[in-house]
């Protein structure tokens, strides 16, 4: 099941996608579940009463009526790990602890959905804002001191994840901070697949394309921590709540085809990575989900 | 004006403080007033109209008979510097830029009101837990691209925070993390003091007790990036939103008097320093706004 979060005429809405076009909205065929995927994850039973009243209807909104909003719009936390595969850890030249993930948090705002523009900030503010495919985690049931065996038990689905991210910030100081949360920077759909759909997180692939451009593709098999092991860490300090997001980290960049093009801006020297411009179009694709695409605008 | 975020009977209200045991309820005299402090930030005349109402009426509520939630129970983010005063730098042996703040993000998870529980990890999770006393900036009008002459325009008041802290997880990695954000692991109250009140933030001090031993004690002026340069900095990626907080980072440790036993965990040996453990009570004391108050209590 794939459950997108829309607006239509400034209404909030949930509904399942039918197929790669159209999909049922839950306040017609469910009007007594809760209007946000946040509120009905919050339910024991919510994706079941879902799964329930959407079986056998017909597709009754088209997704060029609708605007798709980040998969969960309004999380309590997005956490997202820095430096989990070991190809971005070469390439970045950072260090990373072997033994515990590393940690920052994301706000709501920077964040948009599928087919909403990603904003690229004013060239005087920064140059170098660069895509980042990634996994997101959606936590169902919440939990504390989860152990690894019943970790994925706590997932009600996954998304890609696009951690849009501007260098010059993040590089700014030791904490990450502003640079991982100008505000649009970042995209998140374009639906959740429910996890019984997706299966292993390892079995899978990301792709991530820059008008067209390969420029980074990896299997989850490659992640540094676990899908298992990052909720087991969260646990032992918070307690995971419905809606709450984890972005898995992202690989390194492809190496460079014979069309590649050094930008003079490449303060970072990283070969292969090219920063995102509006007018750019940038794709996150993984195996199972489907093709999460934004264009980048400009700041205004 | 001191303004406060309150539950009676399980409904969230919001209040004015009266004298140091009372206040005045703003559903019974300003019913039309939203229900929390956010939404009414969120208003261009909100404080007024809270101004308004409240003249001349007399309590109508004990503390006693309520419980204080964090100033704002639910920002949209809680933006918090490390290593803004050059007596913590030191003490850390940390390194930090010269040129930009060093951000990272708190969850609404993280902190509590005033006089409720603040949590210390399991022995076996972690054994550094620590008080910040810190001044926290509560933003009234959001806004973008926000120059440092108008910044302070944009503050709705001022509140004391406790950014509580596990060192050992801080310390797993680069990134801060679940560090600071351990559940009820901080503290924001007790009350908003508004900013026509509280005036320059670099002519106040910040004192922070534990079991009534003063353990910080230092004036704003000593701040190395200010109110007004964090609210700049902030807003070049993000536009500030009404309830957003800033929390400006915490001095350093007091030399210890003749009574300090140091402790056999105090790993990162800062001589002066005190873990918290249950049993202990930890106030942050700021002039022109109170005393936040908070027992500690094993985690369950």
């Amino acid at each position: 099941m794939r459950l997108i979060s829309y607006r239509l005429n400034g209404e909030m809405g949930v509904g399942t996608m039918v197929d790669e076009s159209s999909a049922v909205a839950l306040t017609k065929v469910a009007p007594d579940l809760p209007r946000t995927l946040k509120q009905i994850l919050e339910l024991d039973d919510g994706l079941e009463r879902v799964r329930a009243a959407v079986d056998g209807r017909i597709a009754d909104i088209a997704l060029d009526d609708i605007t798709l909003d980040p998969v969960i719009p309004d999380p309590h936390a997005i956490w997202a790990l820095a430096l989990n595969f070991q190809m971005h850890i070469q390439e970045t030249s950072l260090t990373t602890s072997a033994e515990h993930p590393q940690i920052f948090l994301r706000t709501p705002a920077s964040q948009v959905g599928h087919g909403q523009s990603m904003v690229c900030p004013r060239p005087k503010v920064a140059k170098t804002y660069d895509y980042e495919g990634e996994l997101a985690v959606i936590i169902g049931r919440g939990g504390r001191y989860i152990d690894e065996a019943d970790a994925l038990d706590h997932v009600a689905g996954y998304a890609c994840y696009n951690e849009g991210s501007v260098r010059e910030f993040q590089n700014h100081n030791r904490q990450f901070g502003l640079g991982k949360n100008f505000e649009n920077s970042g995209s998140f759909g374009p639906w959740m697949v429910t996890a019984d759909e997706f299966g292993n997180p390892s079995s899978h692939t990301v792709t991530t394309r820059l008008n067209g451009v390969e420029k980074q593709h990896c299997g989850f098999d490659e992640m540094l921590f676990s899908v298992e092991q990052v909720i087991r860490y969260l646990s032992t300090g918070y307690s995971l709540r419905s809606g709450d997001v984890i972005v898995m980290g992202t690989p390194g960049a492809l190496p460079p085809g014979p069309d590649y093009v050094p930008e003079a801006q490449d303060s970072d020297r990283i070969l292969g990575r090219t920063h995102m411009k509006a007018g750019d179009v940038v794709e996150v694709e993984i195996s199972g989900i489907g093709t999460l695409v934004n264009p980048i605008i400009a700041s205004d």
